[in-house]
């Protein structure tokens, strides 16, 4: 069933100057910045597990949980991020902090295997006794990635041979025996992460586990009510209420409504996606393209940000996508590019890329300050001026989950098959592939996301067939292409979304595509209470935001005029080659308006020019307020 | 400065069909429920204080903290509702309940007078400790309130005895001399029971603490400061982050902006405006004028609602005014109605009758359900339908706080001087008054607010000279009087927007008085982001909502024409002679939309009918989205 694998990111040289830029901040300041947050949030010391245990630096809440309890995937999360640097350019200082870590993981390992370091520096008794909140598997998870990361950039086996002792281990205390755990994962991402082992060994057994534990979950009896009673708790006194939180209310093949928690979700759902590939499970494909339907048509923002709620982390009722209370964390959106890209390895259709494409560019972008050592959280599409980006967070999960995408972001633009390239995502890159007829280099030459004009070169040592798919956005009305500057008919060669150009490719060909960059008006569907009356502004793949820094404050107070013009151009005070739209609109006037709270009049407007920038760039200047809906003037 | 009077609700006989619903809704159901609610919740067997304590019913929070520690209010403010339905109609069986209560307290009391039965009964050595936290002299004002209520109304002086103990035990605590505590509430409330307790028994020492009370607040260095020392705890350490939180940020006659717990800061108000007129303190009074402009200009609900957060149950910054996470406690416009009323003792201003009236018909009866056993704490202006009134409350203070406001509601209709009536809000009645030219009986005759024709009728035993002052609404243009069928010239006889009849009235003198109650239009100050492009309904008194029991469930996607008529008529599905609004506008055709979330044409528009009923109605038939704030179509 799978038909395309992804081009991973070490074959993918990024050219362009739009993701250049964000790489390179990434590589320089993020992941080494990162680092230092970690030292100094007792984070590195905490893998130190001597007893007793020191103090905790993150308080309990209530009901006596602690965020610290996730922190070994924060270090797992930080060595993948920093093993892709290192896939980029070699750096020793960056590896003697991972392996001085190394070290640490491997003097905390038991000697069973065992491996987590709060359970083993504070109740190494009660490990494995609470899945449903306690997230051991989730951390061995991002540590097996970390692991497997760093292993590729290096060829450093040591993290990997501590990790495949702690999976060995996993695998004896899970599994469907008479003496083994019938439980999974609280939070999924291990799921993902034996997958990857898989791929790179080989070894079968992680296949099993990963399918044990997707195939377990959310069956009778249920196993956080078996555990919670082992326990002496009441399964009932779960905080969160329901079992649809961690996305175990039923079995996975019978879901079909987005529900609880978003990053779970999602992580969840791209694991599915993953073994539906690997066990050929036409069920699974089934229900990831049910919850892909569901998650996109009725509670995905229109900057591909997921989750509306704060207070479950996730999701809500259908079309509930409050603006200003948004949560839409980071890692969901992140979580979501993972999605996608697997779902694109079973079917190539350009729903898949294109909400890849506008999750990357807009709601998971924007959780990352342009100076790379701030971030959002909580990607909010309207704000008062009060959300602002912070430099470190209790649960620092995001900051990790969107380095380790754009650090590796060159391996989400292609994916192939023995005869078949397609490109998902745009921008200048080199790409190397190994076709069936031989190897192909592609340059392509663009400067998007600010322009659709895009042009690829292809060399082959000698003449190689295969079709070329370019994904064709939806939002691209008008897309133009052509092959050694003869037309190509965009129309007749469309297939779900991809333009098919099939044909023996000869060095020196070049395949010329136009993306047309019209600023667009959106409208969302009625049944979304929040954006009534409003529109959103969008070109090429960006959203765009206004923000107080253009705009003034009383960014909600301005209406676009419906059938005015948007003009793009370049702006100023933004990063070079940033383009801003501009449109005509009225603004109820406050002078005019006077002392009032409340009057029997409506406001007097006034003519305004509306300026709006990339919504993913927002709160990097002054802090200010934002919309991203803006009121319509019809 | 004293200009003005209340008349006390015991000398108003309510005979219109709107409050003598209410008022017998209260009497009947809600004050008796509320006794078997503090029953069922253990809040009777909470008062007795053996040792040890039984178990919390009540958990704590994560910083300690137990609601169950305000119970000994919670008692107090249903004695006093309870006292004024005695007041109405004596019972026995309710007497013997409040006697049995009495007789708790009297036996929680200790030797030196001090009564907090959460103290006594769990951690007596405690006591006086934590004024900033725990609620001891606000627990003591309301019982203090009760107190006098059940005095008042039974004559019975067994609760006033033992709270005159208890406010002579305070009075040696606190106050400047070099033994005493330089404390004061960390809940305001306990000032306005004291300058009651000063009214009833004119003893000047009660006036003193209260003065002292809101003469230290505030001053340097601060005393919750030095209590927060005392106790070994640091004083940042404080939850709320700041002492704006509880109004104590700077002295009370330097503070110019209404800030912190909405509740703490209208109820200390009130305590300002009374002794603004006790002391004749014109710096006093002055603090008061500012903030009432404040409140009422920056941060009110076009409901009468105050204080937008959840987070500090209070306030935020100016024009902050989000309506579906309005908090807009029911207790912060109960509280606000005893501010304004004081205000009006200092001047007769419409402004302040204007703002009772609004809040009493929307914002605070909107706290209480149609059959009487039903609440809201939060009164929120726009709900998606997750948004229901509940039975009871873990802190339960609204319930009673609305309770004993419509059993003595009457008390806000009327006040005097020796020579005027003043009219504040409407409806039919019998008032009594000593003037100082002889009695007057004052009958007035209306459906208000339903109907804004209102006829007065005027019994003296002889000819009495006294103006007759009445209430003319900002909403009530085109306002019209007669006496004795004689046009008044409104307009020429209106003084801060009372319209002033001054004469000898004769027995059978008739005065008719005609609000015109045209359906209005209510817009936002433009500097409201959440009102923006917005429109409310107003109608005399009454604010206007549109429900899904009338309007389907999308009420958010319906948009009100800006020139069209609207229509008022008596509705169906409501109680008899509830006024309706239709309005003609428009709706998002969600069939023609079809499935897309997001596309790049708007929706189609189709002609819709709103319905609007009043507010305060509002969740009492089945559950629904509802909004105050329509879109506009213009």
């Amino acid at each position: 069933m799978r038909d395309y694998s992804p081009l991973d990111f070490t074959r993918v040289k990024l050219t362009g100057a739009f993701w250049s830029e964000r790489l390179d901040t990434v590589l320089t300041r993020t992941i080494p910045s990162q680092y230092e947050q970690l030292v100094a949030h007792n984070m590195i010391e905490a893998l130190k597990v001597e007893q007793p245990a020191p103090p905790l630096t993150i308080p309990r809440n209530k009901s006596g949980f602690t965020t610290q309890i996730f922190w070994d995937s924060d270090i797992g999360k930080w060595i993948e991020a920093a093993s892709y640097a290192l896939s980029h350019e070699r750096d020793e200082d960056i590896e003697a902090k991972i392996d001085e870590i190394v070290e640490l993981l491997g003097a905390a390992q038991l000697e069973d295997g065992y491996l987590n370091c709060w359970y083993i520096g504070r109740e190494v008794n009660n490990r494995w006794t609470n899945l449903r909140d306690n997230h051991e598997l989730y951390n061995a998870g991002h540590l097996l990635e970390g692991a497997i990361a760093y292993f590729q950039a290096t060829g450093r086996r040591k993290l990997l041979d501590i990790m495949e002792r702690y999976m060995d281990h996993i695998a004896e205390v899970f599994g469907p025996g008479p003496n083994q755990k019938k439980g999974y994962p609280g939070h999924q991402e291990i799921e993902l992460a034996l997958i990857r082992l898989y791929h790179l060994t080989g070894d079968t057994k992680r296949l099993d586990l990963a399918t044990y534990f997707i195939n377990q979950r959310g069956t009778q009896p249920h196993y956080f009510d078996l555990e919670a009673n082992a326990r002496g708790s009441d399964p009932a006194s779960f905080g969160q209420g329901t079992y649809e939180y961690n996305q175990s209310h039923k079995p996975v093949r019978e879901q079909d409504k987005v529900v609880g928690h978003a990053v779970r979700a999602m992580y969840m759902y791209a694991a599915m996606a993953d073994l539906a590939a690997e066990l050929d499970d036409e069920d699974l494909k089934k229900a990831c393209e049910v919850l892909w339907a569901d998650a996109t048509g009725k509670r995905m923002y229109v900057t591909g940000g997921f989750g509306p709620s704060a207070s479950n982390e996730g999701f809500t009722r259908d079309y509930d996508l409050p603006n200003d209370t948004a949560y839409a964390e980071t890692c969901a959106t992140v979580a979501m590019i993972f999605w996608a890209q697997r779902m694109l390895n079973l079917d190539l259709d350009g729903r898949y890329g294109d909400i890849l494409e506008l999750g990357l560019f807009n709601g998971a972008l924007s959780g990352l300050s342009h100076e790379g050592e701030h971030y959002f959280y909580e990607n909010k599409l309207q704000s008062d001026g009060s959300h602002k980006r912070w430099a470190w967070h209790p649960c620092p999960c995001c900051t990790m989950n969107v380095s380790r995408l754009i650090a590796s972001v060159g391996g989400y633009f292609y994916s192939s098959s023995a005869d078949a390239i397609a490109v998902h995502l745009y921008g200048g890159s080199e790409a190397s592939f190994e076709m069936a007829g031989g190897p192909v280099l592609l340059k392509e030459t663009s400067s998007y996301p600010w322009s659709g004009d895009i042009r690829f070169d292809v060399s082959v040592e000698r003449p190689v067939n295969f079709a070329l798919k370019l994904r064709v956005p939806a939002w691209a009305h008008g897309a133009s292409a052509s092959v050694n500057g003869s037309p190509v008919d965009v129309g007749a060669h469309i297939q779900s979304g991809y333009l098919n150009i099939e044909r023996e490719w000869r060095d020196g060909d070049t395949v010329a595509l136009t993306l047309p960059m019209t600023p667009q008006r959106i409208y969302a569907n009625p049944q979304v209470g929040a954006d009534i009356g409003k529109v959103a502004l969008r070109r090429g793949p960006l959203v765009y935001a206004l923000e107080q820094a253009d705009n003034g404050q009383d960014v909600l107070n301005l209406r676009l005029r419906r059938d005015g013009d948007i003009e793009a151009n370049e702006g100023t005070n933004l990063p070079p080659g940033t383009i801003v739209l501009k449109g005509e609109g009225l603004a109820a006037d406050a002078t005019a308006w006077g002392e009032a709270l409340y009057a029997e009049h409506p406001p007097q407007m006034k003519p305004a020019t509306l300026t709006a920038i990339p919504y993913f760039y927002w709160n990097n200047r002054q802090p200010g307020a934002m919309t991203v809906w803006m009121q319509e003037e019809s």
